[in-house]
């Protein structure tokens, strides 16, 4: 029985910091990601990938206030997210088609349009805080505001204001039994992309919502709906650390459940950045009793390297 | 054993001519769309749809432009069109879902990002015909030309200049078995949006190139592949017609492949659209010897309405 891995790629996998966001540069770090893939697809893992869309999304949602200008109506975040998973989900079917004709390995791979269900009472509706798109001044956002019932909170850094929308608990996964089953075949299925579409239910009818779903949480219900034997969130740090960039700073190599809920208590991971991924892992693991391996893409495949979190 | 059928939605599924565009006009337009699908869904049919894209990746293409003065480096086409797939799929699949919903229907449905290989040598590549993006001055558009060896041609209704990009014969469509496989189990699949994400080979590995697929054409060929027992092409018209507007004007019931050829070469139908469409439905007749029927959204399932084409 081959093994069954979800890998959720983060942010750098796509766009790097300091980069513009050509199609060039983000072709070919999503091409470096994918050959880093290449130890699991030697050994002949079946594999689920799940993404994040956090800069592809803000350009999108930047590029639709431009539009505006030259007449384009703007779309909402739940149209703007579907189309990054177009667009992310295509680059990495290009990467990963490179990596597999080189290696002459037969695999499809099959990106799905993917929305994911979340809880129309879920409390983060209450107290939106991810800051999405454009920054604008004070009057525009107030303007916004005052015309979209949206909410505008001001950027800690001085850049400006920014529409703030909830982050929900994903609770439902569109299609997880086909990509069980596609999986479960050999094909490669990408899903998942920026965290899914976020929909709520209302008597069986979705409607998207404007809101940004944790991708890690999102690739982490996916590995546990289908029944994954490994869960790897890639990142741009090769472990995860305790008193992380101070004097007494420590890798971690492999910490159980109960030490990463101590840890995340004791405010040593960020968030919107280490926290959500440490938080994914512990759902994985407790869920299913399988490691979730926090790592850099380029350490996959190294087993001294990335930090488990186990049982 | 059900039947299965290609349903090739058109441009004004999603965007009708006068309206802005705007998200809630294309969700209720789709809506509409998905709602003239019930007799299908009545009868248990099995589904697969394909979708144009043309109004919504001429937004994205100026949306890309627009969002170059903020800082936004803009995709390429075929990014672009990986996006609207996302966009459009989404919005299928949420116009469906009210539908099925609401007749208590039972069926996934699947949109699945799908490149389709166009041939390198495509004589069409030295011939760009088909229009793309936002209007130029002839300055910028000698100057766009001059940087990336695009060709521009002059709006023939004098509103500038436009990028002008070739329309290759489909050869290849991404997945397809899969495509076949998930829709005889009952899924229904929307797929090759916008003609599909055009890429050409080179020892297997593959590169997006700018281009435009007739998404007609691309969805003949899908139909073909995966054996479907009925290709709908729809349309803004309920009929094809012979000397269309004209005091002669004739609607046509039932025509066979050769009088198709015969009107085709005569002139009858216009180049961009109705032209292609029933080119679509030849080839999908003389591959398959089964009928392809030319009728608007609201008409399906209407025997008496619509055009046949027959073998």
């Amino acid at each position: 029985m081959k093994k069954l891995a979800v890998i959720a790629f983060g942010g750098n996998a796509l766009l790097r910091s300091g980069q513009k966001g050509t199609c060039e540069e983000q072709m070919q770090n999503v091409a470096d990601t994918c050959q880093s893939l290449l130890p699991f697809l030697k050994q002949d893992y079946n594999l689920v990938i799940g993404h994040g869309n956090g800069p592809q999304v803000g350009n999108v949602l930047i590029q639709n206030a431009a539009g505006e200008q030259a007449g384009i109506p703007a779309m909402p975040m739940d149209v703007c997210g579907a189309e990054t998973q177009g667009q992310i989900g295509y680059m990495i079917e290009l990467g990963l088609n490179r990596v597999l004709v080189q290696e002459k390995i037969q695999r499809n791979v099959i990106t799905l349009v993917t929305q994911v269900v979340v809880d129309k009472d879920d409390p983060m509706f209450q107290n939106p805080t991810k800051p999405v798109g454009p920054y604008y001044t004070k009057e525009q956002a107030d303007a916004y505001a005052a015309e979209t019932g949206a909410v505008y909170k001001e950027d800690p850094k001085g850049r400006g204001w920014r529409k703030v929308v909830a982050s929900p608990k994903p609770v439902g996964i569109q299609n997880v039994d086909i990509v069980k089953r596609l999986a479960d075949e050999g094909n490669i299925i990408v899903t998942v992309g920026g965290g899914g579409i976020p929909v709520i239910e209302r008597d069986g009818i979705h409607y998207g919502v404007e809101a940004v779903i944790d991708k890690d949480l999102a690739s982490a219900m996916t590995a546990i709906k289908i029944g994954a034997d490994e869960f790897y969130i890639l990142t741009d740090v090769p472990k995860v650390y305790i008193n992380f960039r101070k004097e007494n700073e420590k890798a971690l190599d492999t910490i159980t459940v109960a030490e990463a809920k101590q840890y995340l208590a004791e405010g040593h991971f960020t968030e919107g950045s280490m926290a959500p991924k440490i938080r994914a892992a512990v759902l994985f693991v407790e869920a299913t009793g399988h490691e979730a391996i926090i790592t850099e893409a380029t350490k996959l495949g190294d087993p001294t390297c990335g930090t488990r979190i186990v049982k």
